[in-house]
């Protein structure tokens, strides 16, 4: 029994995975993208071609868009704007959350449903029970079309009716990711110093992340509640082991760009008096004025 | 049955924790402090309080002392230099590699034995079976005392023959805690300034790290091999979404430094004509010149 009949405009690394994860699941699919040459192998998998970005929404109810930026999403639909009206335009394109409100305004005004959603995996996912993307907008609107969107992903999940805050949750948890990333990388150079192999050091890198974010649970609710006070290692104790770290670094001649920037944070909250007080403290140096 | 006795020099939070575990494991356990009046709850628990450093030697063949850096070390068993011949000398202070290494040769010196190692763990867990103490040192050496040093933590481990790298292997495993601890709170005031708990939050944040540590399996043995064919996102591909979090940030009014750091990073490594390589390829910005 063949699915809703679906669009997929943009058809890089993402889009042509999601246009295969619909084709799979059985839905009709009609696939666009501005510059020709990309659609080949969809074509020859089943997919529809549209031969404009005008007969591609007109193909389908639903319509995804996952290109490089917002702006380019304006500038794809510009000629389809008038097709939009009664549809559900579903946006995959990475952004910033003003941006997301923005075209949910755009939208609106052109009389379509919208949801913005952030795909929290690489084109290589797409389609896994574990997949997480992230959607926002009216619930109702999710979820008459949760089960086609889960085609995507399993863990496709509504998180706000504010089309904003998948870009916000994206951004968030991608600033997690670099962090630790380059917390690795730091270390794995350090260890190369001694001609220690990365592959021999990564078991110990990888059970010692499960300890620390077994953390972060504890200092969420410390963030939450206002309340600091150190159950384990005080922001004082922290103080050597990081200029450890940065003289370790600077001896072995690789960058202490992190290190000193924790030792700054650190030394800041002390200096505002929160020797005694845990980690969690530190997020006074991030937390904005109320927005 | 008595075990080894054992003596604990040093008596802040982790030299209780220690003396405490010992205790517990039915060591006769004799301990020192350089200010009095931290022996006092220790005393009551049957621990004998040495009056000097020197007694405290003395008092048996296995000293553990860990105290607030290397200097303080030195400067504690300067009385009792004479007296470290023919013993074992256990050093869990915090320090660097090359204060490590120090202090070993400082040690043989004097005709003591040497291991130093490395607590990753805050003191309560002291004792627990998933406590990972790392040392470095004459193997045959740490295998005759290992039972009694796994008394401190299960997760006890001789890393190397060299004692300056366990020294190596904190600091760099707790700039990886850092740098993922400083993106945590970043992302917690992201989400603050819409009012969304860091508790509500964390969950998908610790499962996000789940993946985010199983890339870095994968980054490890491109590091190793030096092929950093990216399999998922290239670096190109990373730059926008590093821009839309400094532009979320600074909207918000939050501290975008940490993204900045990696726009950076991936910007100096495509500039160097990595575009189409993975993360693994950040590698070379830390990578020293061979040590």
């Amino acid at each position: 029994m063949a699915g809703t009949p679906v669009t997929v405009i943009g058809l890089g690394m993402m889009g042509r995975a999601l246009a295969t994860a619909f084709m799979n699941a059985g839905h009709p699919t009609t696939v666009f993208n501005r510059t020709p040459g990309r659609a080949e192998a969809l074509a020859e998998a089943g997919a529809s071609v549209a031969p404009t970005a005008l007969a591609a929404v007109e193909a389908a109810p639903l319509v995804i868009i996952c290109v490089r930026d917002y702006d380019a999403v304006r500038e794809l639909l510009a000629p389809a704007e008038t097709a939009l009206a009664g549809r559900l335009l579903v946006n995959l394109t990475s952004g910033a959350s003003d941006e997301a409100r923005a075209m949910a305004a755009w939208a609106a005004e052109r009389g379509a449903e919208y949801l913005d959603g952030a795909i929290m995996m690489t084109p290589p996912g797409i389609g896994a029970p574990e997949t997480v993307i992230l959607y926002g907008g009216p619930p109702s609107l999710f979820e008459a079309h949760e089960k086609t969107l889960a085609v995507l992903g399993g863990g496709t999940t509504l998180i706000s009716s504010d089309a904003g805050l998948p870009s916000l949750y994206d951004v968030a948890l991608l600033g997690i990711m670099w962090s630790t990333f380059n917390g690795f990388m730091h270390a794995a150079a350090l260890m190369g110093t001694e001609k220690i192999a990365a592959t021999d050091f990564v078991p110990m890198a990888t059970d010692w992340l499960k300890g620390v974010a077994s953390f972060l649970t504890a200092y969420a609710h410390q963030i939450d509640e206002d309340a600091h006070a150190a159950e384990d290692a005080t922001l004082e104790t922290q103080v050597p082991p990081v200029r450890h770290l940065i003289h370790e670094s600077r001896m072995r001649g690789i960058d202490a760009t992190m290190a000193e920037y924790t030792e700054k944070l650190l030394t800041e909250a002390i200096g505002r008096g929160h020797a005694l007080d845990s980690y969690a403290r530190i997020i006074d140096h991030f937390r904005a004025p109320a927005a």
